[in-house]
């Protein structure tokens, strides 16, 4: 890591921020934010330093130390910046009445917007699970993993007493789904000089989005043939 | 990187090894070689030293740098020596008489299989492309991405030629099956708080394998409804 983790020698001033100053703060953390986000989305890996960032938002370096803390700070904010979206969707669609086909639809094509506006996402929430104290990384944990697979378990719950969907592992709808969203972005460079990168552009993601809906809403219906039977 | 690259800097004879020299030469490779995947497995990323591998083979680190002549040239050696039976199968199922639904079984199995041996089999290809000259990560894409993906493509002809399979992009299939079984060993850590280590048992490779041939053969099925039509 380019920048060491110094978590609790923020200098910030704990209360009495008058209100303007408050919003200032959040401009300047909402840039210092962007600016990372940016930075993440052009690598493969979580390697920047407080400088780039600070060049790329056009502010002092020094102002990331002293709103996050640390780099472990910095992303940790980031991470909960990014994934809000994300979140609501699932928690908002959860409780819909809708029936669970047009809910697996819509998160499907979630995941996919969702992966590739922040591509860095996956890659963010691994690396703070490992480096996180264990509570940090279980809470972490629960909030963005626990979260998603108690939505496909309703879902399936849902789907199943609707008639339409088999009753599924969540676990294993989780790795389809999320693996494929993730695997959309964070290898895509292994398949630029073969598809050419034209070939990921935003009709790509629709057009995925609506092929991997199919694919596993087939795949959970009902009466889906299981095992192969169509060819005994 | 712990070890810089210095490809061409080996020391190895070129010729004129006795036979016996040439053994104990592939003995030596292939401990090298597997202490770097037992190294590798353990981990999340591609950092690890000369000396721990030389420590984990009982041999002399040096060794790395006569055979391999770098960090890179070792990577490089790995994947082939990880890939092979993963190539063979490929090459194999596209050219033997069988229904489609038989060999995208057998595919999905190998798939399964082959990303819980060698959990890092996504991210040493990554890695290996992104870090290699051009001209070399043509070939490595060429060899390990579109190879598959030619697979797909004649698979998907030969399932639809059969009357049983839709139309699709082999493209989406391989972010689908490829996506999902790196996912399935990458990011595993994530899920472990909530489903348990002992969650991740040889079972759970076994019934996950079964039931993403089952939810990929449906949804690639002739008849597959498409946009969810079962709710309209």
């Amino acid at each position: 890591m380019a920048m060491a983790g110094r978590a609790g020698s923020s200098k910030k001033p704990k209360e009495s921020a008058p209100t303007s100053r408050t919003g200032t703060d959040e401009v300047t953390k909402k840039a210092l934010l962007d600016a990372t986000a940016e930075l993440l989305s052009e690598r493969s890996n979580l390697e920047f330093s407080q400088a780039e960032v600070g060049a790329r938002s056009g502010m002092s370096a020094a102002l990331v130390q002293y709103h996050f803390g640390s780099k472990h700070g910095l992303l940790a904010a980031l991470l909960e910046y990014s994934s809000t979206h994300y979140v609501t969707q699932i928690n908002g669609l959860a409780d819909m009445t809708m029936s669970a086909t047009d809910k697996l639809r819509l998160h499907v094509r979630g995941i996919v917007t969702t992966y590739t506006k922040t591509p860095y996402l996956d890659r963010l929430l691994h690396h703070l699970i490992e480096a996180s104290p264990e509570e940090e990384a279980r809470r972490i944990s629960d909030f963005y993993v626990g979260r998603v697979i108690e939505f496909y378990r309703r879902l399936i719950d849902q789907g199943v007493a609707e008639g339409v969907f088999r009753r599924i592992d969540p676990v294993h709808l989780y790795f389809i789904l999320v693996g494929t969203g993730d695997h959309l972005v964070a290898r895509r460079r292994l398949l630029e000089p073969i598809v050419g990168s034209a070939g990921f552009d935003s009709n790509f993601a629709r057009s995925f989005g609506d092929e991997l809906f199919n694919i596993v809403f087939c795949g959970v219906r009902a009466e889906a043939a299981t095992s192969g039977d169509a060819t005994a």
